[in-house]
């Protein structure tokens, strides 16, 4: 069965990761929904690039579970999602279940505000070190961190790695491998 | 003075192409107009991320001229972009005036299309080597190429790179390569 993944978008994500994690998965032939946090409007991201999501994050909810949650960063919508009670159900209800939550850059924040993923290994922008510090086994040294059902990584930079981790959690080595060369990635 | 950019977005755009070059030169503190060349309504990309351009391509060839005018790849978009007669305006234009003219992936073809940079050395995507090959240098050795003022690139995996180079000859090395940390990219 194809696999699902939820890539929740508040204001202020930066653009660059939410779409190279999109595109990038749905190149592994990974069904991506686009939800809004807000709702099903236009989304402004941290550099003004403007996305129209595929639906409301209340709507996509509704849909049972997917087989990865995703927070991409920006700071400002990282702090979006750190609030938003609904980002902390689905991320627990996912984390209960067995399915994979995974943030970038600043979003690991997020994961602290909602409980989740505590003392694992993780990873995250440079500058949110501090804050996660005392609830995880911090990783400064990898680009992307996979401890278990968690996957972190770090920036705009590593969105690529970050994408192709879950590409190859989700369908295996050999699509993700596929990818470097379609893509001309060098990694 | 701030300079100037202008991305022309088409259906069936690259989104990492589009979406990485614009957020890398705003983050350079170059101005970066989105255009969208069918008019100002949201533009379908190639894996259906769905992007609100900044203004119709109509709207933004009436200020007079940008420092540069980017292409970004995607096959369909490309097409689109070789058969508009405005494209070809603005592209012919900006290169009398001496402007930068810049594609990546299989927007290449739309230079070839509209006479643009004949007998200049260019890379592209792969497999538009066979479209180009006859009208250019082609390189394919190199992630950019840049000839006087045409610079091209060959997919999503070398679209950091591109952008890199267009802030480099825009605002100078030293800011493209603080862009390099900040973004915690590995080139
Ligand atoms: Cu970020």
């Amino acid at each position: 069965m194809t696999k699902q993944a939820l890539i929740i978008l508040a204001e202020g994500a930066e653009e660059m990761e939410a779409v190279i994690t999109i595109d990038t998965l749905r190149r592994g032939g990974i069904d991506v929904v686009v939800a809004g946090l807000a709702g099903k409007e236009v989304v402004k991201c941290s550099r003004m690039v403007s996305i129209l999501p595929d639906t409301s994050l209340e709507e996509a909810q509704k849909n049972s579970l997917y087989d990865v949650v995703i927070l991409p960063g920006g700071l400002k919508g990282a702090e979006l999602l750190s609030e938003s009670q609904l980002v902390g159900q689905i991320l627990k209800q996912h984390e209960k279940e067995g399915k994979i939550v995974a943030a970038i850059c600043a979003a690991p924040i997020a994961f602290k505000s909602h409980g989740i993923a505590s003392g694992k290994s993780i990873t995250s922008y440079p500058s949110m070190k501090e804050r996660l510090v005392d609830t995880y086994q911090y990783n400064d040294g990898d680009r992307v961190v996979v401890d278990g059902n968690v996957t972190t990584s770090r920036g705009p930079g590593t969105a690529f790695e970050f994408a192709l981790s879950l590409v190859e959690q989700l369908v295996g080595k050999e699509v993700a491998d596929s990818l470097v060369s379609q893509m001309i990635l060098k990694i």
